[in-house]
Order: structure tokens, then C-alpha cells, then sequence
């Protein structure tokens, strides 16, 4: 029998309403390896701000749950929908409606890809910085509703400042179109600030007016650095920083992570223990920054390269992008995101080798070294219960609720790039204090006075 | 007789409540011209947190009115406090508490001056970045309360980009720390963002944590262009920007702007209706940036200067900076903050002729050409009646209002950099529209439920 709610979405929106039983099942799941329990009523397939607005009106008059989604490549579960909850893809939503190059902005719908954007972008000599490692699959949207990271963030900035403004569906489905298209506006609250990294709590991004660069002209530097051990390379990295010589990608990989992806792409195997520091420089004074870089990586004590050569340098990169496929070959991974001051990332490298040997396990862990942002892996076997949910281990949650607080001693903080979803909720007002944890709930109750907007995420209650 | 409230403050704070007459009468103003109907009960000077937290206590406990203030540099009068208010300065809590060069961050009180924090921070080799043409004389505190912007932020950023996070004293005396030292962080709703730009309405922000750069190695080259009418020069400006040279500093003077400055300085004459550019290049690159900036300059029609010279750079920059001492030349000014996006610098300053013409006023205009942002000066003759209020008069007003509108159908807003306080109060709405006025309304609502705080700014009602 059809829920009511799922006929009056059709009888609105026709064949965007999709009840199929694999599309259901997909919409639990995101890339974090969670899935929501039970399967939603329908997925709605919108094509426009006006379907996101009757999705919304029908919700409302319901009380129905509605878990947005982009292309569902999230690592915290924000975007699994689960029973009695309606799934509202906005992965069709995927124009680029106008770009300015004059102005330096883009308009866009909150589905195109990353990578697409990009692209489009290039032909104006244009470019959206922020870069998540998913940019090839993942949304525009799902970026700003997460607050997504990335590789070049410690020069280019993360989506927070690259955003000129949002329109949003609001739970009751009125349309707000915050923020400006000039560079500079104060007028009142910064409501488009907020919405940045809300994931789905606030309401429906469906369009995003995008701040751009120009693509950065001349060749770009690559450096690869091997050190003895991780600590000593997060040394290195930290004098990189102190330094002041700012490189646009400076990522750091742990043995165990240089293992696994040796491993996987059929490399020799690297000197046991051995972590590595692999950087890009780029703009007009590339070259002369990736040989400054190499000098102060040789005195930290790495072994370096150093390439100007593209396919070189691109080789050196594909080892570290290689790293998620690298953890799956291992078992069920879940992909940790703390993030800390740069200069105390040799001490966060001290606290996990500490929880690695306390708890007998291996927590491969590259950085985000320029930022002080680390993705700690906990691999664990795991199988789906009955209803495809694959249960994370006690034991696992004990060694990352150590990290978490490891992190937050060291005036770090629970999630850099991936957001809270539901797989860090628990630990939420551990950061924030119970005040402004009360605090924010209360203002996302302003936005959606019947909590129907991804119910359950976020906010532990 | 004393109020009870100031009787309270006193009981609990002693001689840092000041009820000196010419004390709570400077309270009343700020840089806008424009001052609060009465005067306030007493200004507290606080010197720590607990001063803070103690006066929102009985702020609080007895429905008193507080208006933040920091040196009361302000241009939208969003700092005056009138008849029955607390004026609550932070004036004196002006330490800079840490810097940490290797984290490139700082921490400070509010009450700190933008150029005092700079200097100290030189010693360093550090910078922040925000640099309101106030910075000699503002406070950090305040520039993070209006969302400040100032000559290099089209390059550098504006406050938004330059604060990691903030500790607030709420309403009812609780004190809460928002965002993070790490450069990423998306943990819950991002409430930094939200204090930025808040203008005293959301809480008192008793702290912050800077996001520093370096200091810009090499010399710094200036350009001066004058062109025959202000709209070439306009052009002028879009043609650098849509070249993708980025100068550092890109201001434009119009010819009545001009005449003034160049009257006080006791200068020559400029050529009538001629209009100015003054640039500044800085970087490694930055003599190869004046350069090719000279160049599409020449080919938009100026006569250019370039110079490598500190103190010719500096002599054509202070024509520039004697701008609002020229305007008090002329009379009582209105000084307008509109900003739109950069390529419809040109048609803005044909509606501002516009407004002149068929007005028979002069408004003499600067604009932040690099971002598109314009300050308009209505000089009126004004004189305070009784109470020391100055009344815009309604001509001026009108004006002003043709102003705004012509800035919002050009895709701007009606204020880039100095807030709404409550000059800019009635036209909030226009810009907002009724839904996200009536939305951020109650937001603040959470935050200051009773409504205490800054009453009557920002929102009309």
C-alpha cells in the first residue's frame, strides 16, 4: 500500500517521485560506510526549485522527513535517509546558469559536479577553488552543505570563502535568496555563512552564487620527501609552514597508508616505518618555492625530489590520491577528519601512534599537512546486518572517541572537512559545550520550527 | 537621583562606571554625524570578561538596554546609546593576549586599535589583513562587529576571511567560545560567521582568534591615473579587473572628491571633471604588475604615474586618505557605503550623476574600485537642535534612498563595509525581502530573547 504522503508527492510531481526498491535502498547509504536504518518512502528526483518547494509544502503538511542529497558521496552520514523519511536528490539540479568572468562569479544549480563546474570554468579561464578529494563525483551543493575541504585549502580557502550566496527552500518551502554578488555586503546576519556546512539542517540549498579565481598561470612544482619516521615528516611539515613559503598542496602519508597504496598500485614496497610529504607548488614563483621547500625538507632530514615535470609530478600525486581505494582492499574503513593547530601535528601523530599501541590495532592516517587537518582510517571486518547497516565495533568507537579528545586537548577540533552527520553527533556538544550546543539547535529550530529537516543529524536529539 | 540599575552596576563593578555628563554625551555618537535621542544612563568600562558578564547580568535581571561600543568609530551609528541604555566600552580590554607565528594566529581583546594589534604583530613578521581606512583609530572588536572592509580587500579579504573564532558574552551574562584555531572546522553551525558583521545585536564579543598572513616581503609599486570624467575611470577599473592583474589597493576619486582634497591640501586645482585612480601593487611581482597596469590604464584613455619611490607612493595614497577630513571641509556629510558587482562600477556612477542632476546636489564620490564598492558623501548644512541631534534633512534622505535602490537593481547592497546601525535600518527589508528580515529577526531572538541588546539597530522594529 502507498503511504499517503508518497501520493500526494506524485500526484505534484509525477514521475520525479521514485519508489523503486534499489533506488530506496541506495538513498540509505553515503560513502562512509553507514547506512540509515530502514529504507525511505520515495526518492524525489527534483528538477527545479519549484519541485524542491512542493516537496517541501507536502512535507510540512505532513510532517514527513525530508534528508537532502547531492550525489551521496558524504563520509558522516549526513545524506542517509532512512524509514518514513522522504529522499530529495538534487543531482538533476545540475545547470551552470551563469558565469561572470568580469565579476569574478558563477551561478549555479546544487547539483553539478565539482569536477564539471570546473571544467565549464576553464574555457573562461576560471576556476571554483575548493577541491575535496571527491571533486570528480561530488556536488556543488554537497560541498557547501558539508563545508568541504580539500587539498589546496591552506592557499586557496575552503568553501566558507568561496561562496557569495545561497537560495534556499526553506522547510515550509518559501524561497530566501541570501547573500550578494558583490564582493563585499554586510547587511545583516550572514545567513549565507551559516547555511555553509548546516547539512540539511537549515533547509535547501538550490542555487549558490560562487566566488572564483582565475586559473593560476605557468608551471607547476612537485615535491616528494621521505622521512624515517611519521613524526619527523610532520616536523618537516611544520617548518614548511613556519616558513612562510606557502605551497598549494602539502599532504603527508603515514607507513601504514604509504603501504597500502604501494601495495595497491604494485609499487616496491617502501622502508618500513618510513612516511612521506608530497607538495605542489604553483603560480609564477613555483619553482623557486619548490626549491626553498626542498632545502628545509633536506635539513629536516627527508629524502627529496623535486619535478617540474608534469607527468613526474602527477605520479607522485596519484600515490596519495590513491589512498581511499587503498584502504577499501583492507576491510570497512571508517575515515576520521580531526583537525588541529599546524604547529601541533607532530604531537596528534604522538596520540595516535599511543592509541595504535594501547589498542593493538593500525590507524592509517594521512594529513592534510599545510592545514593541521588529518584523516585518520580505522580498518575493521565487518559484515551488513540483515537490513545492509554495517555496525562500526565498540572497540573502534573507544579508539576514536580517544582521538576526538586528543584532538580537542591539543585545540584541535572533531571535524575539519567532512561535517558531523550522524556519525559524530554524540561527541557534538563535547566540542561546543553544552550552551552553544542548545544554542545552535534552537537557531536551526528558527529554520524549521517542525524538525522535519534531516531529523536526527547533527544534534544527537 | 540615581537609577537603581546604575546602582547595581556599581555595587558590582565600582569606579568602572562612569556617569560623568560628558562621558555618557560622547557615548551618543559615533563618526556617522548621527547621535542617540537622550543620553545613556552610564558607560561601563569594562576590563574583563567578568566586567562584561557582570553588567549583561544586571542588564539582564533588570530589562536595561545595553549598546556595545568599542572607540566609537562607526558610520552607521550602530555604537550610540541613548536614554535608558547602558553604553558598555570595551575600549580598555585592549591586550594582545597571544601570537602564535608557526599557527599564524593571534588572540586579542576587542578593545584592541586595528593599527596598535599591526604594529605589534610586525614584530612578528605578521599581518591582519583587514584594513578599514578607521584602522588607526577602530578597534578590532568593532571591525569584527560591523564585518569591516577597508582599501585591500579585494586582494586581501575582508574581517569574514580573517577571524577564526570568537568568544561572546550572551544576553543573560553566559559566555560561550565559538570556532576554532585550526584553519579548517566544520563542527555544528558556523556562529563565528554569524557574530561577524552582527553589529552588538547577537551578543558581546569579549575575544577573538585572528587568522594571520605574513608580511609581504619586497617593495610596493603606486600608480596614479587621471582620466577626463569619472566614467572612464570607472571603465578604467573594470578593465584591470577583468584583466587579471590583482592590485593591492585600487581607489577611485571623482572630480568633486578631488577638488575638495586638493583645496585642503592646498594643492593646484585638478582639471574640472577630471577623476583619479590610485593604485598599489605589492609582491614580488609588483613591478611588473604596475607596469601592465599602466599600460591598460593608457589604453583606457589616463594620463599615468608610476612609481617605485616609498614616499611618492605615500604622497599620492594621502590625496586619497584626506578624503573625510575634505568632506568636514564642506559641511555635514552623509557618508554612503553602497557596493555593487565590480562590472557595474560605470552605470552606478551614471545613476549617482543622475541623482545629482536632478537633485541640483553634488555628491562627491570614492569607491573601492578593486570591489565595487562606492562611498557617496551627501554634505548638507546642519545644526544640532537641543539635544544634540543632527537631523539628516529629508531631501538628503530621499536622495540617498535613489541611491539604494539604483545599487539593488544593479545586483549590489545597500552597505559593503560599514553595517546598518540605524541609518540603513528602513531600507533592510528592501534589500532582505520580508521573510529573511522577519527570519534573522528571530534568530536574534534566540540569542538576546527579552531583546536588550542594541534595541531598536539594525531591525527597524
Amino acid at each position: 500500500m502507498t503511504p499517503a504522503v508518497v501520493e500526494q508527492l506524485r500526484a505534484a510531481l509525477g514521475d520525479r517521485v521514485d519508489t523503486d526498491s534499489a533506488s530506496r535502498q541506495r538513498a540509505r547509504a553515503d560513502k562512509s560506510g553507514h547506512a540509515a536504518p530502514g529504507t525511505p518512502l520515495a526518492v524525489v528526483h527534483a528538477r527545479s526549485v519549484a519541485d524542491v518547494q512542493a516537496t517541501l509544502r507536502i512535507a510540512s503538511a505532513t510532517g514527513t522527513p525530508v534528508v537532502t542529497r547531492g550525489a551521496g558521496t558524504g563520509l558522516a552520514g549526513a545524506a542517509n535517509a532512512g524509514a518514513g523519511e522522504i529522499s530529495l536528490s538534487l543531482r538533476d539540479m545540475d545547470s551552470l546558469l551563469e558565469v561572470r568572468p568580469a565579476d569574478l562569479l558563477a551561478v549555479v544549480e546544487p547539483g553539478i559536479l565539482n569536477a564539471d563546474l570546473n571544467t565549464a570554468l576553464a574555457e573562461h579561464g576560471l576556476w571554483w577553488a575548493p577541491d575535496p578529494a571527491s571533486r570528480a563525483i561530488s556536488t556543488v551543493g554537497g560541498n557547501i552543505a558539508t563545508g568541504a575541504g580539500g587539498l589546496l585549502c591552506a592557499k586557496y580557502g575552503v568553501v566558507r570563502d568561496a561562496v557569495l550566496g545561497v537560495d534556499v527552500v526553506l522547510a515550509d518551502g518559501r524561497l530566501l535568496r541570501l547573500g550578494h554578488r558583490t564582493v563585499k555586503g554586510v547587511t545583516g546576519l550572514d545567513l549565507t555563512s551559516l547555511m555553509i556546512g548546516s547539512e540539511g539542517i537549515l533547509g535547501v540549498i538550490v542555487g549558490a552564487t560562487l566566488k572564483l579565481r582565475r586559473l593560476m598561470p605557468g608551471a607547476v612544482c612537485a615535491v616528494a620527501a621521505t622521512f624515517p619516521d611519521v613524526r619527523t615528516a610532520a616536523e618537516a611539515s611544520a617548518a614548511i609552514t613556519a616558513s612562510g613559503v606557502q605551497p598549494a598542496i602539502m599532504e603527508l602519508m603515514d607507513a601504514a597508508s604509504l603501504a597500502a597504496v604501494h601495495a595497491l598500485l604494485a609499487l616496491d614496497a617502501p622502508t618500513p616505518g618510513a612516511a612521506q610529504l608530497t607538495l605542489q607548488c604553483d603560480g609564477p614563483a613555483a619553482a623557486s618555492e619548490a626549491d626553498a621547500i626542498a632545502a628545509i625538507l633536506r635539513q629536516a632530514g627527508g629524502t627529496v625530489a623535486v619535478t617540474s615535470d608534469p607527468d613526474e609530478g602527477e605520479r607522485l600525486l596519484a600515490v596519495r590520491r590513491a589512498m581511499h581505494p587503498a584502504m577499501e582492499t583492507l576491510g570497512t574503513t571508517l575515515i576520521e577528519d580531526v583537525s588541529v593547530p599546524r604547529s601541533a601535528l607532530p604531537e596528534m601523530f604522538d596520540e595516535i601512534a599511543r592509541i595504535e599501541r594501547e589498542r593493538g590495532i593500525v590507524i592509517p592516517t594521512v594529513a592534510h599537512a599545510g592545514d593541521g587537518n588529518l584523516h585518520p582510517n580505522f580498518v575493521f571486518d565487518a559484515e551488513p546486518d540483515a537490513s545492509g547497516v554495517v555496525d562500526v565495533p565498540d572497540m573502534i568507537w573507544e579508539a576514536a572517541d580517544e582521538l576526538f579528545r586528543a584532538a580537542l586537548r591539543l585545540g584541535g577540533t572533531l571535524t575539519g572537512e567532512h561535517g558531523v552527520g550522524v556519525l559524530k553527533r554524540r561527541w557534538l556538544a563535547d566540542e561546543l559545550g553544552d550552551d552553544q550546543w542548545e544554542l545552535q539547535r534552537r537557531i536551526a529550530r528558527v529554520f524549521d520550527p517542525q524538525g522535519i529537516l534531516n531529523p536526527g543529524k547533527v544534534f544527537a536529539v
